[in-house]
C-alpha cells in the first residue's frame, strides 16, 4: 500500500527536495540525535542547517520525568542550542491536553499527579492545579487510617477531575490507592506515555507504562496516553505550534513510536534514521508496524543537500 | 454438559449423602465463613459437626500477607478453632510449590520476595532461603548507584532462582527493578495470586495481581500463580494432604475462583453457598464461568443432615 521509502543518503537533489517539502521537523532524541550521553557526529550542524533554511525544529520525547527546561539543559550539553518552546515532552503534552483541550470546569479541574518534579513543572507552566506529585506527605507507608479514609471518601479532594500518571521513581501503595479511588469517583484517566521499559545504562528498567498498569488492572479501563504514538500527543503538538501537518515531518529511529506517530498523524512525511532501534528490514517485512516515507543512514546525511 | 447442581438447603437426606461422599472439605473464608469481621451464624458449629464425622476441614485463602499462624488467630477470633495445618494460604502454597515441587538446586534456590511478613514466615517454614521481603534495605528510594549496579549485575545475588511476588503494601521502584533484573537473568516468575483488587472496608484496594503486573508488563511474560483458581495451588494442596481428589469438596462463594478451582481440579464435588459474591443466576447463565455440583443458601444449612 505505502510507496517504497525514498533513500536520502548520498542523494543531494533528493535531500534538497525533501527539505523543501517541510516547514517543521519533529525529532525524536535518543537514537536520532544521541545515544546515552554521546551526541552523534554532525547532528548540531545539521539542526543549524535546517534552521538557517527557516525550518522549525521541535524535539519530541516521551520522557515524563524531565520538564522542557530540563531538556534545554540536556540538549545544550550535547551542543544543541534551543529554548523550552522547541521541546515537547510527554508531561508537557499531558499538561497542554488538560489545559487547552479538556478545559475542565473550575472546582473539578485539579490533577492527582503520579510523577516526578518535571511533571509538576509542566502542570504549573500551564496553570493546571495539582496535588500528589513529589509531595512528601505521599511518600510514606500506608496506614489503617488511609484505608478507612479512602473508603469513606474523607481523604479525597473533591476538586480532582483527572488522574495523570507518568514515570515515578517514588511510586508506592499509598499513591496508587489514591489514584484508584479518584478513578472510581469518575476522574479522567491519563498517562504521559505507555513505554513499558526505560532504557538506561544500556539496560532496561521500568517505564511509565509499568507504573500506570496497576491502576489499569484494578480499575479495568485504559488510560488515554499523551506520548508517542498516541494521536492525543499529535493533537497537542498541532494545537501548540499551529502546524500545517502536510508540511511537517517526523524524524525517528523507532517504527512503533516515532514513525507510527507520524504516519497515523497524517504528516506530510516521516524520516527513519538507522542510528537507533529499528533497521530497514523492520519496515520491509510484510507485517511492518509502520513504513516511513524517507530513510537515511544518519541524520547528518541531510547536510549533503547540494 | 454439567448436571444441574443439587440444592441442599432443607434436604436432610441429600445433605447426609453429600457429607458421606467426601473425606475432606476445602473452605474459602470471606463470603463463606464470614463477611469482614462478622462470622455467619452457625458456622463454627457446622465445622464442628463435619469434624465430629471424621471429616478434614481446610481453609484455603488467597491472602498472601498473612501466614497460617496469623490465620489461626483470625479464625479463633471468629470462634473457629484450628491449627496451622488446617490453613492453606497463597504464600504457603507458593512456599510448598518451591520447596516440594520445584526442588531447586543448591546455589540457585534463593527467592527474591516481594511481599509482607506473612510471606517470609511461610518461606521460612518450608526452609526456603529468601532475600527482599520486609528487609529495611529495600524500603528506600532508588539511587543512581542502584541503576548502575543492576545494569552491571554487581547488585544481584547469583543464588536467586525465583522471583515470588504477592501483595506488598511497601511496594516501590527499587523492589520492582530488582525483580525485573532477576527475571531478565532467568529467574522463575511466581505470583502468590492474581486478584486485581483487595476487598476491605466494603471497598476495593489493590490486590496482589496489581502489584505483580508491572513486572509482567516489563518482562513480557506471565507469572505462574499459586492461588485460586490456579491448579498449581491444587497440586500443592494435594501434595501436602495426600488428598483423594474424588473424595474432596471445595466450598466457596465465587465461581471464578473457588468453584472454578474445584471443577478444574476434578474434585469429587463443589458446593456453592449463596452468602457471598455470586448468586444462582451466575451459574444458570449459558456462559457461566463454572457450575457447582451442589449449592445451599448458607453453610450452616449442612447441620440439617437428618
Amino acid at each position: 500500500m505505502s510507496a517504497e521509502p525514498k533513500y536520502l543518503t548520498g542523494n543531494g537533489q533528493g535531500i534538497k527536495e525533501f527539505i523543501d517539502k517541510f516547514d517543521t521537523f519533529l525529532f525524536d532524541c535518543d537514537g536520532v540525535l544521541w545515544s546515552g550521553d554521546h551526541v552523534y557526529e554532525g547532528v548540531p550542524e545539521t539542526l543549524e542547517l535546517l534552521r538557517s533554511k527557516g525550518k522549525r525544529t521541535v524535539f519530541v520525547t516521551n520522557n515524563s520525568t524531565k520538564s522542557r527546561q530540563d531538556y534545554v539543559k540536556k540538549l545544550a550539553n550535547m551542543g544543541i542550542e534551543c529554548t523550552p518552546d522547541d521541546v515537547f515532552g510527554s508531561s508537557y503534552s499531558a499538561s497542554i491536553y488538560i489545559s487547552r483541550i479538556l478545559k475542565l470546569p473550575e472546582g473539578k479541574n485539579k490533577v492527582f499527579a503520579i510523577g516526578e518534579a518535571g511533571m509538576e513543572q509542566e502542570l504549573a507552566s500551564e496553570g493546571v492545579p495539582f496535588i500528589g506529585g513529589t509531595d512528601p506527605a505521599m511518600r510514606r507507608d500506608v496506614t489503617p487510617e488511609d484505608f478507612a479514609g479512602l473508603a469513606d471518601g474523607s481523604l479525597l479532594d473533591p476538586e480532582v477531575g483527572v488522574v495523570l500518571c507518568g514515570l515515578d521513581f517514588h511510586i508506592n501503595y499509598l499513591k496508587l490507592i489514591h489514584g484508584l479511588h479518584y478513578l472510581r469517583k469518575g476522574a479522567l484517566f491519563l498517562a504521559t506515555n505507555l513505554d513499558s521499559t526505560l532504557p538506561m545504562h544500556k539496560d532496561l528498567f521500568l517505564g511509565a507504562g509499568s507504573i500506570v498498569i496497576p491502576l489499569t488492572n484494578a480499575i479495568g479501563r485504559e488510560p488515554l496516553a499523551l506520548g508517542k504514538p498516541s494521536q492525543a500527543m499529535m493533537d497537542a503538538v498541532e494545537g501548540k505550534f499551529q502546524l500545517d501537518r502536510a508540511r511537517t515531518c517526523m524524524v525517528g529511529d523507532r517504527l512503533n513510536t516515532d514513525i507510527k506517530f507520524g504516519v497515523e498523524g497524517k504528516l506530510g512525511g516521516t524520516l527513519h534514521v538507522l542510528t537507533g532501534v529499528n533497521s530497514k528490514e523492520d519496515w520491509q517485512k510484510k507485517d511492518a508496524i509502520a513504513v516511513p516515507s524517507f530513510y537515511a543512514d544518519k541524520l547528518s546525511d541531510l547536510r549533503d543537500c547540494a
